[in-house]
């Protein structure tokens, strides 16, 4: 594989709607990969998303920073890593990758920061215990299609 | 202007984020479009899609078709218009039209039934009595970015 | 399975960037869906698209009905049905479904008629005859992510 | 308005195709809007990212970091600027920020490094000649839809 050992993959394919008119993915859908990879790093370790959101538990992104390496194009079968590198009170920093598994290339690299959010208001909050508890267990998973 | 003297239009312009990796608008692309022009059309009548959300009353979707006839590119400025030509108890069903605005070439139409609900369980519902009333009321806008 | 014995269905999770601010999957995604399906169709039966756009080739949506009958929520496992109906000389009819997973509910369907197109002009043209081979053989898949 | 005097500033409105399940403005969908500034930043300075595109010239987001202030929600009226604050030889570096209108406040804010391309293969490539006269003239600009 080409992530590191430890890092949780996902599956991504390319399709039409990923593109742009310069042939390529659009840089802000790799925001979508890697959000894809977020949610099953967290359902692997048997949290729900909705359920959260019923009782008006959600993540928000606090701040993110990328790297755009080479290009990604229509078909191209890809693989999106989710390392969880910092826990903190009421925040996760994953460190995500979007690879081409084809040529084994790295298209992209970034950190992104996940608060957890009580809504309405959207103010920070504690993790739910569920959580917390499985944030403490590294899960390692490579999901193929 | 391209459409009939009496359709609301809403002015679109095509950005990156619109086309695909064969050059034109992405064709679910259009159906953000005409719902764009769809909620300026109630807000042109003093209704608020958000302060509807507030109280539980949604829009959904309950069918379309399109016909797709000429290619939008980048940069192109289109009007998008959408004619309400048939209202019901709990749903209502608008024409619309997206059209080129420097070669005033029409590039798809189609027609969405919009039906009203009620949040969370999405049950079809009346019309809340304002919309009702400014349902009955034509009003006639174009407006030019 | 959900959809009837000979249909080619693929998997779709719903994740959030598919829903919007009523709880749901934004009408327009069923789009996406439908065409992710399509492709894999296509792919299924060992052809590219990418290899069609370097050669010019590309397929648009010439036109399309949709039914929205029951919402998709986050989370939500999909089996996005495509069955070819009709070939022309130039053009497919798929009808395609929606599926829920969990609850074997069917949530959307509709037919897209697709056209076969030369680039950059964008004109009708007849099945590469790749295309057209494989278009005579039914091909009964159902992948499971 | 709220961004500094001399920034650029272009509308966005939310619209439902901009929010997700949270009911916010999902965290990708900033990058569009981003990106709609830029282009309209450029095309302020009579350049015609279409008119590039046929000549094989595009621009690529080389890296980016972003911090998300506040939420935006559906019929927010946003402005979003667009500030150049950096040209190289073949890139060029803009500060960016979303404000709400209403209450005049900052929801997220970034920076985005866009280098100049050539199709097909993607190398770096100096900015055409019209650009980068361009580029030397400031521009301030506010537009209101």
């Amino acid at each position: 594989m080409s992530a590191a050992q430890e890092s949780f993959e996902w599956p991504v394919r390319v399709y039409v709607e990923d593109t742009d008119a310069g042939g390529i993915v659009f840089y802000a859908n790799y925001l979508k990969f890697f959000e894809r990879a977020r949610t099953e790093w967290v359902r692997a370790r048997g949290i729900s998303l909705r359920s959260g959101l019923e009782e008006g538990i959600s993540f928000v992104v606090h701040s993110l920073q990328m790297q755009y390496h080479q290009p990604a194009y229509l078909d191209d079968q890809l693989g999106i890593t989710a390392d969880l590198i910092t826990v903190g009170r009421s925040y996760m920093v994953f460190r995500q990758q979007a690879w081409r598994q084809g040529d084994n290339t790295l298209l992209a690299s970034g950190e992104v920061k996940v608060a957890c959010v009580q809504l309405p208001a959207g103010r920070p909050r504690k993790f739910p215990e569920a959580l917390k508890a499985v944030l403490q267990v590294p899960v390692t998973a490579n999901h193929h299609q």
